[in-house]
């Protein structure tokens, strides 16, 4: 017998989780076709060369690597890594299908894999579900973006959130402005972290990045309110995907401009977003961006692209935590129990014609008394139970119990498939 | 620019493919369903401990392995590994579990990863559909097996199958009565490959393996139909899980007992099974069998367990062959042009309304001409295309075209939204 453990950050997903998570990525993905956003899949593993470099040197320790089969085995030699997020892969498969139609609007709804140290909540496989626009320009697709962050939102159930705002090109002048142009990357690594580490600590990150009091003074100024010279096109820019934004139906009062977004990664290269849930105390849920730079990178042709991901962990958490998941625990709709060997043929019949019905039903796979068997179906969550002793199977008839109401009723088959069929 | 490939034996599934692939899987999903199998999922990673020595030794070879990150890394350390299938990890989660209520049947949708040498039509990364009862006994939940992929296959259009059957203790016995009791598990895996080698392949791996001429014709006198000797308690199994499935809904003439179904896998202990379409000359597209050791093997308890797997990908390529994909290559509904700057804000307000009305809706991102964007819809198969011009737009109507009848109407928004909301 061996140990039995789940690898490192690694958990499983039993099925009256998976019910609540089917849910929710249905009620997504239903969001993101809405927009016109068509299905796509990636690999879980890409070339090594096709992840490193892009998502800052943090982001490259984090990533997976995978050893090679046969002889490159005993050399240790690896050179593919599973999926880190779902945005690079999406650049990738432009890059080698020129052929797609564009804009090219793709949802993908994966689980990726990052080395991060384990905590709770935190685990080192997690979904990801993202949509993003390639092959259009800024303005309307990037408002599309905060769009279906809004109606996500509103179709799981949260009436509190709110969408930030913010463009890089802004940060980029905010940056020339304090005389930090050649240290954006630093600066925006740094603001970056305001959320976790407050602006003592933003500050201390800066003065460790050699940044001047002087500098650093100006800088605040600047994120509190200061007109940002040479900020006009970004500014504008945002101007522009707010009102389009109303026009998609998110109101004025979700979408909120904040100079301190920063959003770590690399590659954004225009508006940024950030979807936060109010009094959740959970940071945000869902963010992205332009990366008007990263397909350039793959293909050589420099194709503008934006885009959102929204983290499923933290809106299970808090859902969890808010009772905000279906009360069901099971998908099985009517347990048929077996009353003794004599009568099994009629239950046989009974949950056959139910599934053919197409109702989810179970029938008692071991013997057992029948109390027992009820017992195991009201544990499970399942609401209906048959009884078909030798009485009503001379008569050709079903008891069946309706375990939420304590109803129950003597029915012929066709009766049972009628009221188990539907939520009423 | 990095140059651009896939890592080896992968693919990437474009919105054409996933239509097809998302509309397959959620059949098989609604079968597992109907015979109340609960969703379940396990990691990506398992613990190298957890999946090694329960593929026999060329399954082993085959398992990805992950490098440590950190310190471990540079020493080319090891720990975890890559799921190969989905029941080993389900065999782990019931050790670890001991509280889930048995029998526990449990559904399970996931991607595994092997390291064969790729081949036209076969990836290292493939979806597995596996359904599997643990703590029930042989007889009910075996024959549930089978009436499964009996609907699996008539839900997804398939009218010419044949599921074999066969049991491993029948293969036992079979070994014990040639005098090769000791070679049981040479014998079952030279008999496993009949469909790829021949009866002539078979041989020459018998005699490979120190089995004599009078053994090999022993053999398959038995395999022919002999009556085997200390066979009698696994025939009268395969009597009852066949009389069962057909109580459950599978016609006679789709099972067949067939004894050279070996099914590959070390771990089988009772009936096994496996799905086969009639001239699709592909081999099986599904299989499985009882297993009642291997969750012993972690838990230190032996708990009896049956269950099977669908391959999905088989099954794609021969619906492909076949025609039998969906005529539809994109989930979008309605496309909905701007036909110029003054007109945008009546073609947001539409596009807003129908994605309000839940119907998935495209709107233009990128300024060009009426023709162009029309061509753009058609391109990606869009059904309904809406215009909106300075003339519509006065009089509060929308120019609906049907690119599958030609037929163009002007309509009210709430019209539009009736005609395009249902596939009529």
């Amino acid at each position: 017998m061996s140990k039995v453990h789940l690898a490192k950050g690694m958990r499983d997903l039993l099925p009256h989780q998976m019910i609540h998570r089917q849910r929710v990525i249905s009620t997504i993905q239903e969001v993101f076709t809405r927009y016109g956003f068509e299905p796509m899949e990636t690999p879980a593993m890409e070339r090594i060369e096709t992840l490193t470099g892009k998502y800052g040197d943090e982001g490259d320790k984090l990533i997976f690597k995978v050893l090679k089969r046969g002889a490159g085995e005993a050399r240790g030699e690896c050179d593919q890594a599973l999926r880190y997020d779902l945005t690079v892969p999406l650049a990738r498969v432009v890059a080698m299908n020129p052929g797609l139609p564009m804009p090219f609007k793709r949802s993908q709804i994966q689980p990726v894999w990052r080395a991060d140290r384990p905590q709770r909540g935190r685990f080192r496989e997690f979904y990801q579900c993202d949509v993003d626009t390639v092959g259009a320009p800024c303005g309307l697709a990037d408002a599309e973006c905060l769009a279906v962050f809004h109606d996500c939102m509103v179709a799981l159930g949260f009436d509190r959130f709110v969408i930030r705002v913010n463009d890089r090109r802004l940060l980029a002048a905010l940056a020339a402005a304090i005389g930090a142009a050649d240290r954006e990357l630093a600066m925006i690594t740094a603001i970056d972290k305001l959320d976790k580490i407050g602006r003592e600590g933003v500050n201390g990150e800066l003065r460790k990045r050699d940044f001047s009091e002087a500098q650093i003074a100006a800088l605040w100024g600047y994120l509190d309110g200061d007109p940002v010279p040479g900020a006009e096109e970004a500014e504008e820019t945002l101007d522009e995907v707010i009102g389009l934004a109303h026009a998609l139906g998110v109101s004025p009062e979700r979408i909120r401009r904040d100079r301190t977004l920063a959003r770590g990664l690399d590659y954004y290269t225009g508006p940024v977003f950030e979807t936060e849930l109010i009094g959740a105390g959970m940071g945000s849920v869902g963010g992205g961006g332009r990366y008007d730079g990263l397909i350039g990178m793959f293909s050589g042709r420099q194709i503008p692209a934006v885009g959102i991901s929204l983290g499923l962990e933290r809106l299970f958490v808090i859902m969890e935590e808010r009772g905000m998941v279906p009360p069901s625990t099971t998908t099985t709709r009517v347990w048929v129990t077996v009353f003794s060997d004599e009568t099994r043929d009629a239950s046989l019949a009974a949950v056959t014609a139910l599934r053919a019905a197409g109702i989810p039903a179970q029938i008692s796979l071991t013997a057992g008394k029948l109390g027992k068997q009820i017992k195991a179906a009201h544990k499970r969550g399942v609401r209906f139970v048959v009884v078909i002793g030798p009485d009503e199977r001379a008569a050709d008839r079903l008891l069946l119990k309706d375990m939420h109401s304590g109803d129950q009723a003597l029915l012929s088959l066709d009766e049972v498939i009628a009221r188990t069929a539907s939520d009423g």
